[in-house]
């Protein structure tokens, strides 16, 4: 049986660790880190991500606000609510949820944000960056959690065969920059490859972010490989990852479980993005 | 025997195309697409490099300047001299040669360059751009050479296995990228990799980007697979890739020569790019 991959415990050390430099940096700046969440419309599920950012952050005793425009708002609105954050000196991180309504041209608005509050890693800046490893950015916060996990369990990737599952500009991309910057080698697998199973089975880390539940099974792991499991997925009420945990977990080495893996390592991270931000802003302001 | 990917002839070809879109340009709007290089210091490596592109931009009837600073300048004397490159409308294309003296801070000179300007894909934000595939935004031409040249003889890479072996900037990195743009499944390599052979035995598709003669050798290919060499190395006297080209050939199914292969599309894709550039400018001046 695979070694649990604990995040909640993990997250729990990291919290306080963060807690404990947040809370000197409040004392000798007079800040409060303090995200902004931006959305267009009420869609349950926004609200619900909503919802369960506002709880980690009231409890880490950061700042949270939201700001909820009408779904059939216009591109104008949106930027000037975005131009007004990007102003706000009381404000460190934005995120903006998306989806944005089909209306609303996302590019322009993503453009528009002060990469330094881009606490998601979402604005190209930071993308480029990153890709580049070239001076200050911001990285998307699932990822980041990914890699402090294996961080934690001092799981060595250099020369490692690692295949991401999923190309997304928030986690698959980004982390398989992390890892590769990491001298692991990298593929990056999506719903165009082939013999995704036998691919996987090469590799010694397989991280999922696709948001199918179960697409990863058995038949995908080589004994003793790594799974960092990003899905988010709701079955019959009940949240479950990208892969079908029990039986993956008779074959590989380490594995993170769904709930208590990778989210609330995800949820310090934004905590961390956040205080990050505002020691940017704070330097970088005159 | 391999088929020859034959990037002269290709070159040829789309320098013709070009020339007609150029020759409109330049009837339609009095502006001559007009490239400056900037480098300190006067390596022969980088005088060969600035000749070279002179030739194919004075033989295209494009416009070059070159801008060449002491090699003990300082960074205030290059920033002001990029300064006024971005500033002029007769430049349309900046190409910043690398290396730069070690005491020259290269991530604040790449940051200043005007992402419009930027015709070899080095600034983050394009870099970002690319990788998000987001708006409008300038790819190195190296990798753009190689796609040419699989676009030019309808190789498909969707749902294949792609390696690319090396992880520059410049290179490997846009290169896979895009390549997983056109839904290959890719794997970055580097000198990190173990197994490399083997790895890249798996592929119907290798690049090689690292700058080593005869590093991938008969044993990395696949019987059948696509072979494209970015390599420019020097081997007493005289120009090489970075693929062993007798041995490969005997078992790749396609396969570019150098030279002849990508480096002459990578010149042609540097014209493109300064096109681009010129129109880009022009429409999003006021």
């Amino acid at each position: 049986m695979a070694n649990i991959l604990d995040g909640k415990a993990l997250a729990a050390r990291l919290r306080e660790e963060l807690m404990t430099e947040a809370q000197a940096f409040i004392e000798a700046t007079g800040h409060v880190p303090t995200i902004a969440m931006l959305r267009a419309g009420d869609d349950p599920a926004l609200l619900s991500h909503a919802r369960s950012v506002r709880r980690s952050f009231e409890k880490a005793g950061f700042g949270f606000q939201e700001h909820e425009l009408p779904a059939d708002c216009s591109q104008a609105d949106l930027s000037a609510k975005l131009a007004e954050l990007n102003a706000d000196p009381h404000v460190h991180g934005i995120l903006i949820q998306e989806p944005l309504p089909n209306h609303i041209d996302e590019d322009a608005l993503i453009l528009a944000l002060d990469p330094r509050k881009d606490v998601d890693g979402v604005h190209p800046l930071n993308a480029g960056l990153l890709q580049q490893q070239r001076g200050r950015y911001h990285v998307s916060s699932t990822p980041l959690g990914g890699i402090a996990i294996l961080d934690a369990y001092n799981i060595d990737v250099k020369g490692k065969r690692a295949v991401v599952i999923g190309r997304s500009n928030i986690v698959g991309k980004p982390m398989a920059l992390l890892l590769l910057h990491r001298h692991a080698t990298v593929t990056i697998a999506h719903s165009r490859t082939q013999n995704l199973a036998a691919l996987c089975r090469e590799a010694d880390i397989v991280c999922a972010a696709v948001g199918r539940a179960g697409l990863v099974t058995r038949d995908f792991i080589k004994p003793g490989a790594v799974v960092i499991d990003f899905g988010i997925n709701f079955v019959d009420g009940k949240l479950v990852g990208d892969v079908a945990f029990d039986e993956v977990a008779e074959v590989a080495g380490w594995i993170t479980p769904v709930p208590g893996g990778t989210g609330p390592v995800t949820s310090v991270m934004l905590l961390r993005n956040t205080l990050n931000a505002a020691k940017w802003l704070l330097e970088t302001s005159s």
